[in-house]
C-alpha cells in the first residue's frame, strides 16, 4: 500500500530510492563502577584523542567539501572535547565517585544537555544537540560501539532517521546518498541547512518517518513540497519521475545562465552577487556565475582557533578572495563578532541579551588594537582588485565616523611605509539596525553604499528574537514595515547618488525578488546555490511595472496580503 | 578647609546638615563549624522568619509611603528568602559538611553573589546587591548585629555611604534625612531612584564621598549640579542658601499650577498625566495635578504572590483608579510580562534574548484564559468612569486585530449576562517596536490611540540593551531617528483624526518636551512628581514656533545636535 507524510521541504529536488532507516546505535551504560580511577582517566583521555582525531579529519574533509563555514561545527565540537569545565567534572566524578568513564562522561554530559535543553530556544537547543554528538562519539569509543554506518552506505539510498546529527551528515556521500527524511527539524536546523549545501532532495519534521518506513522500502522524497512517499503506485512513481525530470530541466536551463549578466525584461541590470565566509567558498562562487562577493563574513577566520588571527594571516585570506575575483567587485565585512558568537580568547561579558549587546562595530571601536589589524590587513589586500569594505551594526552616525577615521590613519600610515593601497576603496556599511534605516538620508550623505542585512533587521524591528520559536511568527521579511524601511534606504542613497545592495537571506528568496527589484534594489548577494535561479527569476521580470507593484505593497495591511501579491502575479 | 567633590545629581535641590557617615556592620564570620546540625537549622529558621516578618513590615510601609512599584523590592527580596534552591543549599551545607548556619548562608549567598556579579550587566548587579541585602538581613540576626542604625537618626542629617541598599533606604525618614551623597551608584541605580521618589536631594557615584567625610562635617549637597561641598566656607554657605531659597521658590510656583489646565503661550491644550502601578500610587497623581492617568502597569497585581489575581480582585483595583479618577480618562494597559519581568508561577521558558522574546501580549494572546480574565475584569470596571484599554508589545495587525476580538468577546459575554460596560472604551496600543512605528498608517485606522513606549522603542531602535552598561550610550532619546519615529506615529494618527501620547521617561524630559509639542504630541505621561515642572515649562513654550524647530531637528545629524539646539534656544 503506498503511504504519504509530510514535513517540511528542507532542499529542493526529488530523490527516489531504497530507504535505509538509519538508528542511534545503544549508548546505554551498564555499569558505573571501576575500581581503578588511574586506569580509567587513561580510558577517557585515549577515547578523547581518538575522538579528536576523527573530528580534525572530518573537519578538514568538510571544509573541502563544503567550505569553511559548514566545517565551523566540528572546530565546535573540538572546543567542548577541550573544554576544561567539562573534563574537570568527569575526571572529579572517575576520581572521587569510582565511577568508570563511560559513566562519568555520560553522567556529565547529560546534565549540560539538560540545562540547554530546557532553554526552550533554537539556538541553545542547537548547543545540546552539539554536546549529544560529542558525548556520544566519545561513548562510541569507550564502549566499542561502530557510530560510522552511514559512511559505508555504496549503493543509491535514502536516508531515514530521527535526526541527523553534524556527525551523521559529514558522512554522507552524496554520490550514493540521494535523499532523506527525518522525524524532528525545522528548515534552519542543522541537518537541514546541510541538505541544501550538499543539494541532496529533503524533507524534515516529519515526525514519523521513522516508523512508517522499513529498510528496503522503495521511497520518494519530495525535497520541493515536503512530501515523503512510500512504496508509491506505479502512477505516483511515473508522476514523479516526471517531476524530478521537469526539475533537472530547470536546472540545466539555469547552468546556460552562469556567464550571462542579469537584464530585466526591460533593459535595468542589477548585480547578483554571493556572500562567503572563506575563501574556500569561491569554487561554488565562480560555478554559479557570481558578479561579485556581495558579503565576505570575516568570522571565520576568527573562530575554532585560541588566539587572534595575525595581519598576515588576514592579508593572505582578503588578497586570495580579492585576486581570485579578477576585478569583479568583493564587499568584506569587517568583524561581527560578539553577542551570540564567541570567541574564547576575548572573554567578553555574558550578556542578558546578546542579540541587543555588546558587539561587531561595537567591540572593535572599543577593542582598537583588534580592528587597527584588520584594518591594515584589509589596506594591504585592496592594491589587488576591487575590495569595498563594510562596517557592521552600524547604529549612529558617529560610529561610522569614528570607523572611517580609524581606517584613515591606517592607511596614512601604510602609505608613510611605502606600501601601496589602493586609492578607490569604497566604505559602505550594513543597515541592519532599525535607527539606521530611519536615518538613512544623514548616512547616505557619509558612505559609498549600503547593504541592507535583513536578518537582524527584521529581527530588531519586530523586536523578536528570530531564534527564539515561540516568537518566530514574526520573522517577517515581507511585511509591509520591512519594505518601507527598504524603501526609505533606498531613495536615500540614490538621492546621494549612491548603490544599495541586500546580503540578508531576503535577497534570494523568490517571494521578495520581484518587490525588491520594484523599490530599486543594485545588488542582490545570496547563497552561491541561489544565484542562477535568481537571475532566471529577474531576467522575466520588468523593473518598471515592478516599481508601482512594489509601491502599492508598501501600503498593504499585512505580510501574508504581500506575500499574496507576489504569488498570484509574479510566481 | 573647605572641600568639593563631584558626583551625579540623583535628585534635584540642596542639602545643607551635619554628616552621619553610615558604615556597614562587620559581618566576619569567626567560626564555620558546628556539632549540632539540627540546632543550626533551627537558629535558621529563627533568623529566615524574623527577616520575613521584617521584610513583610518595611514592604507595607514603603507602599504606603512611595507606592507599591517602590515596594516590590521587598516583595522580590521575600522571594529570595523562600527560594527553595538557595536554602536547600545552605541546610545541605548545615548537614553534610558540619558547617554553622551563618557560615553555611554566607558561603552559599556568596556563590550567588559572585555568578550575578560577574554578568557585567547593571541588571543582574542590581540582583546580586539584593541577595547581598537580603543576607545581611539574615546574618544580623544569627551573628546577633544591628542593622537598623539608620532608622534611629532623629536630627537633621546628611547620609553619606559607599552605597545605600533597599533595606537601607526604607529606613530613612525624610523628615530627619535632609541628603544623602554615595561613593557609587549612577543615576538609574536603586540609591537614585529612592532619592528622587523621597524627593531628597542627593548626590551619587562621588567614589570618594566615605573617604573624605567625616561624622559632625557640615556638608551641602547640590543634587541640582552633582556637587558635595564639605566644610562649606560662610561664603560658600550664602551661595548654597541662595540656591536652595531658589529651588524652593521655583518649587513653590510648580505647586501654583497643580489646578491648571496645560496651555501653552499661543494657546494649544495638552494634557499632562501620570504613570502608575498601583491603586495606592493616586494619592501623588492628584496632589500633583495630573489630568489623567496616561499609563497604569498591571503587572504588579501579578508580581510577588504565588499564583494569579483572580478577577474580582483585578476589577476592585481597576475600579478603584476608574472612580477616583471621576471621570478623567485613565488608560490601564494590559499585562506586560514575560522576558525578564518573571512571573514564577507562570513557569515560562528560558531565553537567550528576553527583550526580544515571548512576552506581554505575546504571552496574552497564547495563554488566552489569563489573558481573557484581565479583559472581563477591565470590561466591568469600564462602567465606573473613562476606562482606555491598551495593548502592550503589538508588532502586527494581526496581533492587535486578535486582541480586539478577544475583548469583543468577553464584552459580549458580559453584555449577555447583564453586567453593565461602557460603550465608549477606547481601545489603543503601546508603539515600542519600530515595525509599529514605521507601520503606523495601517494601525491608527483600526486604534482609537496610540501611546508610545519610548523606553523600549529606543532599545529596539537601536538594537542595544539599555540595561547594559557597554552599549548604554546608544540609548538616545533625541536622536533625529527617534523624532522621526514619533513624527511618523504622530502624523498617521492625526490623519485618522486619533489622538497620541507618550508614556516612556522622554515624556517627562525637559529637552524632550519641547521637541515632541512641536511635533504634535496630544498627551504627555510621567512619574506624578515630574508634571508642575513639566506644566510650568509648556506654559511658556510656543506650538506653532516649536513644530518648525521639530521639523529641523529631523534633518540633523545627531543627538547631540539635536541637544544642543533646545539647551540653547529653548532651557
Amino acid at each position: 500500500m503506498p503511504q504519504e507524510i509530510s514535513g517540511i521541504a528542507a532542499s529542493h529536488g526529488i530523490a527516489i530510492a531504497k530507504a535505509y532507516v538509519h538508528e542511534e546505535p545503544d549508548f546505554t551504560i551498564s555499569s558505573s563502577e571501576a575500581t581503578d580511577p588511574a586506569a580509567e582517566i587513561e580510558r577517557l583521555e585515549g577515547a578523547l584523542s581518538s575522538s579528536r582525531e576523527e573530528l580534525a579529519a572530518i573537519k578538514d574533509k568538510t571544509e573541502q567539501n563544503l567550505g569553511a563555514d559548514k566545517a565551523e561545527i566540528f572546530a565546535a565540537h573540538l572546543l567542548v572535547l577541550s573544554d576544561p569545565e567539562l573534563l574537570d567534572a568527569v575526571k572529579g566524578k572517575i576520581n572521587n565517585e569510582n565511577n568508570n568513564a563511560e559513566y562519568a562522561l555520560n553522567e556529565v554530559t547529560s546534565q549540560f544537555i539538560t540545562i540547554f535543553e530546557n532553554m526552550d530556544n533554537e539556538y541553545m537547543k542547537e548547543r545540546a544537540a552539539d554536546i549529544r554528538d560529542v558525548s556520544h562519539r566519545v561513548l562510541g569509543h569507550l564502549l566499542g560501539i561502530e557510530t560510522g554506518s552511514l559512511a559505508t552506505i555504496s549503493e543509491e539510498t535514502i536516508v531515514i532517521a530521527e535526526d541527523l546529527t553534524p556527525s551523521d551528515t559529514a558522512q554522507l556521500n552524496p554520490a550514493f546518498i540521494k535523499g532523506f527524511a527525518t522525524n524532528i527539524g525545522g528548515r534552519t536546523s542543522h541537518s537541514a541547512i546541510m541538505s541544501r549545501s550538499l543539494e541532496i532532495p529533503a524533507v524534515v519534521g516529519t515526525k514519523e518517518a521513522t516508523n512508517s518506513i522499513k529498510n528496503g522500502d522503495l521511497v520518494i522524497v519530495d525535497g520541493i513540497d515536503g512530501h515523503v512517499v512510500i512504496n508509491p503506485s506505479e502512477e505516483m512513481l511515473a508522476a514523479y519521475r516526471k517531476k524530478q525530470a521537469d526539475f533537472q530541466e530547470q536546472k540545466d536551463e539555469w547552468a546556460k545562465l552562469v556567464n550571462d549578466q542579469t537584464i530585466t525584461s526591460d533593459g535595468a541590470h542589477v548585480e547578483l552577487a554571493a556572500n562567503i565566509g572563506t575563501p574556500k567558498d569561491l569554487d561554488g562562487v565562480i560555478s554559479n556565475g557570481a558578479e561579485g562577493i556581495g558579503l565576505y563574513r570575516t568570522e571565520f577566520l576568527y573562530m575554532g582557533r585560541d588566539n587572534l588571527p595575525s595581519e598576515e594571516e588576514q592579508y593572505e585570506a582578503y588578497k586570495e578572495v580579492i585576486e581570485r575575483m579578477e576585478g569583479k567587485p568583493v564587499v568584506i565585512r569587517t568583524l561581527d563578532i560578539g553577542g551570540d558568537k564567541e570567541l574564547p580568547y576575548l572573554d567578553l561579558p555574558k550578556e542578558m541579551n546578546p542579540f541587543l549587546g555588546f558587539r561587531a562595530i561595537r567591540l572593535c571601536l572599543e577593542q582598537q588594537d583588534l580592528f587597527r589589524v584588520q584594518l591594515r590587513a584589509l589596506l594591504r589586500a585592496s592594491a589587488f582588485g576591487n575590495l569595498k569594505i563594510m562596517f557592521p551594526m552600524i547604529a549612529v552616525l558617529e560610529e561610522l565616523r569614528q570607523a572611517k577615521a580609524l581606517l584613515n590613519e591606517e592607511k596614512d600610515k601604510l602609505i608613510a611605509e611605502g606600501i601601496s593601497v589602493s586609492d578607490s576603496i569604497e566604505v559602505g556599511i550594513m543597515v541592519e539596525i532599525p535607527s539606521t534605516a530611519v536615518a538613512s538620508p544623514q548616512f547616505a550623505k557619509e558612505v559609498d553604499f549600503f547593504s541592507i542585512g535583513t536578518n537582524d533587521l527584521i529581527q530588531y524591528t519586530f523586536a523578536a528574537d528570530r531564534m527564539n520559536e515561540q516568537v518566530s511568527y514574526l520573522y517577517q521579511p515581507y511585511h509591509p514595515a520591512i519594505l518601507r524601511l527598504v524603501d526609505m534606504v533606498i531613495k536615500a542613497a540614490h538621492k546621494e547618488g549612491k548603490w544599495v545592495g541586500m546580503c540578508g537571506e531576503m535577497a534570494g528568496d523568490e517571494v521578495a525578488i520581484p518587490l525588491l527589484l520594484g523599490l530599486g534594489l543594485d545588488e542582490f548577494s545570496m547563497s552561491a546555490t541561489s544565484i542562477l535561479p535568481a537571475r532566471s527569476q529577474l531576467l522575466k521580470l520588468s523593473k518598471e511595472e515592478l516599481a508601482s507593484v512594489a509601491q502599492n505593497a508598501l501600503q498593504l495591511d499585512t505580510a501574508d496580503e504581500v506575500e499574496q501579491l507576489i504569488r498570484t502575479e509574479y510566481l
